[in-house]
């Protein structure tokens, strides 16, 4: 695109005012970042799928063609085809969520749900509480929706149940449309909602009367630990966000929502008003993979990947990272948060960092409201262990040539006052 | 779903505003209704798919996962594939329109281009411009963003423009947000817009500084006459909708939009809050597909028999249709459009129709305000010839049930007063 070049626009003054609060996408630039060869990628949130087996999934288009042509190439129905619906059926049952195909409706992607949850709840000037930081694709496809965004922050046990009592008080009973939590492995935070924390959240969830949409595309991504019920399971009336993009592959755009009916009938309306219905051809295709069992051991290898990656990064930072960072270890998913003094700007850094050869995102892309510039997420899915520990090298660099200043003023005793503790 | 058997909706009080102005879809129960056996469809406006050879598709997918597997099951670039783009640039060139794949963006289907579209441009209370009757996921699409929409009528040469002109200059330069029509065989209207109708239509936008939406599924659907240029080929400032629907499949969910490129900016921001990216798997398949020149055959193939099933339609009709209807002979596309006198409820005699074996739609689906009741959309496309003639002869068995009453109130001289020519 040489949008980058368009120096004047004729319609500037045309669009929809929702327009003017669409954020512009790091995502896009980092997808394209991160296919330059030279570089060590930390920025992307892009699945290892080199581990799928392509002949797995030429196997299973190929069968869903022959048997199911017609119907893979043809319109499909707008909530998703039975047997994609039942995979998802069962998929949830596995870790304790017990549905009907009639409960959920298959999505272009979990970014999709994202989309028409908010077309079908929000006015412009509704608030909505997050987590911050939280995931960018939300807060972009939020925004256009023209919310009022709540941050609440988070500690190692995930987002902190009395800081929001303490926002729902302010806001009264249904001064919020909604809460959005990414409980398991949080993107980007890393940081995992722990069981008593779901209850509590449940619990003020339902003393506001307050719908509470959980994202999950990590969950079964886990390294250690115990699975924790998804809030879904503790509480019927939870929308649940799920998705193939991490299990299977994000190539397909499948993903699904599982929601109370009365706003599965608004949200299927709002999905025929965005593409009619979801792609058949690539349903017919989920369909098959699932079928068989192999898919699980693809998993585990995959999960198996994550972790050594996980471990690599982790290690690395404990090696090369100067003494000024902390950072979250998490139990599974792609994500780690490192945090600097405030007195850094990542975001002014990324530069310096992409021209030595490594990419993050810097922490402001995670909040609403520019805050987290002192923060960075850095994503271990998609290198490889020797390229992670040199990427937190080449990183390591980076940030130690800024922080000669900083030790400078430090040992002055002449920091800024602003410096406080702002973890997300 | 069990939709339909929700009584209470605890939520009701909680959607956006927007909800109370998004349409229930005519659509869903429509392709529901057309997978019954013993059902001759004219409701929908799904492609003879069955045409398709399998075996290409199975070819083009399995060699699009060779060659390029990793890249078809990991996100793609929000814009889409630069090899899919180059095909529409083909694809375009061959009707009359040069463009480069940076002016153009890939989209699930082109329903997600008219969801987009509106969305970037759409305040509640604009003013939009369309043909009445006009494409009802299009009003579906728009709905969403409480737009007030103007239905200008067509005649046999497409849109008035005389009528276009008179609105236009009630509303004033920039009164509509945009003109959005759809000049080759239009839905449901069956007519195209004449060359020189298409030259005043963008006259008329020029002057009144209205950006103009080509919605074009079916201009390779031609069965006699001659190609008529597109109006983005005539003015580079028109913002062009195309779909693979109608030339390869509508299970692939790939369509594009061709806009001036801050406008495309826009959309490409649009996009990535609403699924992040196309699918890289549907449209590398699409690339292999359309690298073989055996399309053109199977699209020949298509055109022909969506010609013959045209002809069937028109032929019966003349056989069976009582003398009060009247309707449009299309020179491609799929729909033939129906008008009886204005006496005659469709709507209400739908149900009657469907207990016969026979489904159409309602005209009124296809206006934003309850016109278009005494019309019907005819879709000749699903139906093999004989089946359109059984079909047509059961559609004309109600309508002279109902006609006895008509003329008994004509033969009394007692005709309503409102019985005008309501042609759209």
């Amino acid at each position: 695109m040489g949008t980058a070049r368009v120096v004047f626009d004729r319609w500037s003054d045309r669009y929809a005012q929702r327009m003017a609060d669409v954020r512009s996408s790091a995502v896009r630039d980092l997808f394209a970042a991160a296919t330059r060869p030279d570089m060590i990628s930390f920025s992307g949130g892009m699945p290892e799928i080199r581990r799928v087996p392509i002949d797995s999934v030429i196997s299973a288009t190929t069968s869903a063609l022959r048997d199911s042509g017609t119907e893979a190439l043809q319109y499909g129905s707008s909530e998703g085809r039975p047997k994609i619906r039942q995979v998802v059926v069962d998929l949830m049952g596995e870790i304790g969520v017990r549905v009907k195909p009639d409960d959920l409706v298959i999505t272009a992607g979990a970014q999709q749900a994202l989309d028409l949850i908010a077309k079908i709840f929000l006015d412009p000037g509704d608030t909505i509480i997050t987590e911050g930081p939280t995931y960018l694709g939300a807060l972009q496809a939020f925004s256009a929706y023209q919310p009022n965004v709540v941050c609440i922050p988070m500690d190692a046990e995930g987002m902190r149940t009395d800081v929001l009592a303490a926002e729902l008080k302010r806001l009264g009973p249904r001064g919020a449309k909604f809460i959005y939590t990414i409980p398991n492995f949080q993107n980007p935070a890393g940081v995992t909602l722990t069981p008593q924390r779901r209850r509590e959240l449940l619990d003020l969830a339902r003393e506001y009367d307050i719908p509470v949409i959980e994202d999950d595309p990590y969950g079964r991504l886990r390294f250690e630990g115990g699975h924790c019920l998804p809030l879904r399971a503790l509480d019927d009336e939870v929308i649940y966000l799920g998705t193939f993009s991490k299990i299977f592959a994000p190539g397909l755009r499948l993903g699904w929502v599982i929601a109370p009916r009365p706003i599965l009938a608004k949200f299927l309306l709002a999905k025929q008003a965005a593409d009619l219905c979801g792609s058949a051809f690539a349903q017919t295709t989920a369909e098959r993979y699932f079928a068989d069992t192999r898919w699980r051991r693809v998993l585990q290898d995959l999960t198996r990947a994550y972790a050594e990656r996980r471990d690599a990064m982790v290690e690395a930072l404990s090696e090369h990272f100067p003494a000024e960072a902390s950072w979250t270890v998490p139990e599974g998913g792609f994500f780690v948060w490192v945090q600097m003094p405030t007195f850094l700007d990542l975001k002014s850094i990324l530069a310096e960092a992409v021209e030595r050869g490594v990419t993050y995102v810097p922490g402001d892309a995670f909040y609403p409201d520019g805050r987290g510039r002192n923060c960075m997420r850095l994503g271990f899915c998609y290198a490889e262990p020797d390229a992670i520990r040199e990427g937190i090298r080449r990183l390591a660099e980076v940030l130690e040539d800024r922080l000669i200043l900083y030790r400078a003023f430090a040992a002055a005793g002449a920091l800024p006052a602003t410096d406080a503790d702002e973890r997300g």
